[in-house]
C-alpha cells in the first residue's frame, strides 16, 4: 500500500488536497488525484495542489528557486491556475516555513510568476495578472431569460451577467449551465451574475465551466469587479464581492487585477492509497 | 487552536470520520462534528464515529469492556445506529488492534450490542438485529408514480417498493422525498426502491429521511432483501443487494439479519479546528 502525506486547506469553501514534493518525486497520477479528490472514497476536494520547486517542471522557464504550484482538476486533468488555490498553496507555504515572508513573495505557476502580499489581518492578496474586458455586450441565456453580458478575459474566458429586476440572485437557477455565443466563446464560458449592492460592493453566483455552480471562483470575481468597474465607470480601486463561500476583495488597477481573501489549512496526514488505482 | 487526531473511513460510499476517544475525554461538541463533516470547509463525511468504551457511556447498562460506537449525524445529532458505520468501526478496531479478532467480537452502539465477523475475503459481516415485515401493503407516491410497498421495521421504518415496469430504477426522480402514508409512519421513513436480478439479487436506490438520496444505507439494504424473500416466498439464506455504491449481502434467518461488505480505511491525521466553533 502506497501511502501520501496530504494537507487539505480551503478559501472561500474551495478546498484543495495539497501534497509536498519539492524534489519532485511524488509524480501523482491521474488515478490518484480522482482517488484524493474523490468525496466519498478518498478524502474529497475540488483540486489537487502539488507544491514541487519551479526548477522540477520540464516547461518552466522562469527563475528556477521559486516554488512552483502544480494544479490538478479533480478528475485528473492539469489546469493553468487557480485564484483561490493560489491562496491556500501561499497558506500552506507560509504554515510550514517554505518562504521567508517579508512584504511579498513570488509563486510560480503554469499562468507565470504570481506576487503574494500577506495582510496583517490573516487574509493574503495574491496578483491574478491582467484584465481584459471587451468593447460591446455579448447575451447570456438560461431558462429564465437572456441578459446582456460583459466579455472579460483573466487567462480564462468570462461572462459577467448584471441582473436586473427580471430574476434575483437567490433566484436563478443554475443547475444548468447558462448559454453563451460559441463565436465569442468557441471553448465555453465561466458566467457570473451579479447584483449591485453599493458602488463598490457586489454579490454574485457562478457557473463554472465543466464543475457547475461553485461556491466560489477567484478568477469569476476578478471578471465581475472589472465588468462593473467598467459598466458603471468606478475607474481602479477596490471592490468588494460577496460569493456564497465567503468574501472576496478584488483590487484593480492600470488593468491589472488582485485578488485578497481567506485561506485556511483545516487537517493534515497519510492518505491511504488503494493499490489497484 | 485544538487539534484532533482522524481516521476517514468508508463503506459501500457511506463515509465516516472516525475520533479515537478511549477515556472519554474528547466529548466532541455538535459544532465539532458539523465541522469535522463538512465536505469543503472540513474533512467531509455522512457522520462521525467516536471510539469509545461503553463504560463511559451513562446510559448503557450492558457489558462496560466492549468497544462502544458512538454514532452522529454530520448535523450534530445523536443516531442510534449505522449498518456501513458498524463495518468501518470494526475495521478501525482491527486495524488499530483494539480487539482480539477470533471467529467473531462484539462491539456495543446505541442499537444494544453487535456481533462483528471478520470475512476471509476481507470483506465484515455484522449483526443487524430482528427484522419485522408487516402484513398487507402500504402505498408509496412520487411525482412519476403510486406503488404498492412493504412496511419493514429494522430498528427504523422503511417502505419497500419492488418497481413494476412503469419506470426503471435508473429513471426513478429521487430527487424529492417519495411520499408515505403518516398513519403507517407517523416519523416517516426511508424509502427503498427495489429492482429483481435474479432470485437471490437485487438492485436498489434509497431515500433516506432528512438526507435525501444516498449511495448506501445498510438498514435498507436489509430491509430490501427481507421484503424481496417475503415477496417471493424465497425463505432464509443470502440475498445479494446492488447499491449505487458497490454491493453488500444480506444473510436472513429466523427474523433475524446480518449485513456482509467491505469497509476500508484511507486517510488518517491532525484535524485543526477553529477556535471560534
Amino acid at each position: 500500500m502506497k501511502s501520501l502525506t496530504f494537507t487539505k486547506g480551503h478559501g472561500t469553501r474551495n478546498d484543495f488536497v495539497i501534497i509536498a514534493d519539492r524534489h519532485g518525486m511524488v509524480p501523482v497520477t491521474a488515478a490518484e488525484v480522482r482517488f484524493l479528490c474523490d468525496r466519498r472514497g478518498g478524502i474529497g476536494a475540488d483540486g489537487l495542489l502539488r507544491v514541487t520547486m519551479a526548477g522540477q517542471m520540464p516547461d518552466w522557464d522562469g527563475p528556477k528557486d521559486l516554488w512552483f504550484m502544480d494544479y490538478r482538476n479533480a478528475d485528473g486533468s492539469i489546469a493553468e491556475m487557480c485564484g483561490n488555490g493560489l491562496r491556500v498553496f501561499a497558506r500552506y507555504l507560509m504554515e510550514n516555513d517554505l518562504v521567508e515572508v517579508a512584504e511579498h513573495f513570488d509563486v510560480a505557476t503554469r499562468a507565470g510568476v504570481r506576487r503574494i502580499w500577506p495582510q496583517l489581518d490573516g487574509t493574503i492578496r495574491t496578483s491574478m495578472g491582467r484584465v481584459g474586458v471587451a468593447q460591446g455586450p455579448v447575451t447570456v441565456s438560461t431558462t429564465q431569460g437572456s441578459w446582456a453580458a460583459t466579455q472579460v478575459d483573466v487567462g480564462n474566458p468570462h461572462a459577467v451577467v448584471v441582473l436586473d429586476e427580471q430574476v434575483s440572485l437567490a433566484e436563478l437557477d443554475l443547475s444548468r449551465a447558462p448559454e453563451v455565443p460559441a463565436e465569442a466563446y468557441p471553448q465555453g464560458a465561466n458566467v457570473e451574475f451579479v447584483e449591485v449592492l453599493d458602488e463598490r460592493h457586489i454579490r454574485m453566483r457562478v457557473h463554472e465551466r465543466g464543475s457547475g455552480e461553485t461556491m466560489s471562483c477567484g478568477t469569476g470575481t476578478v471578471a465581475a469587479a472589472a465588468a462593473h468597474a467598467r459598466l458603471t465607470g468606478l475607474g481602479d480601486g477596490e471592490v468588494r464581492v460577496d460569493v456564497p463561500g465567503g468574501t472576496l476583495r478584488v483590487g484593480l488597477a492600470e488593468g491589472e487585477a488582485t485578488l485578497c481573501g481567506p485561506a485556511v489549512l483545516v487537517a493534515r496526514g497519510e492518505a491511504m492509497l488503494p493499490d489497484n488505482l
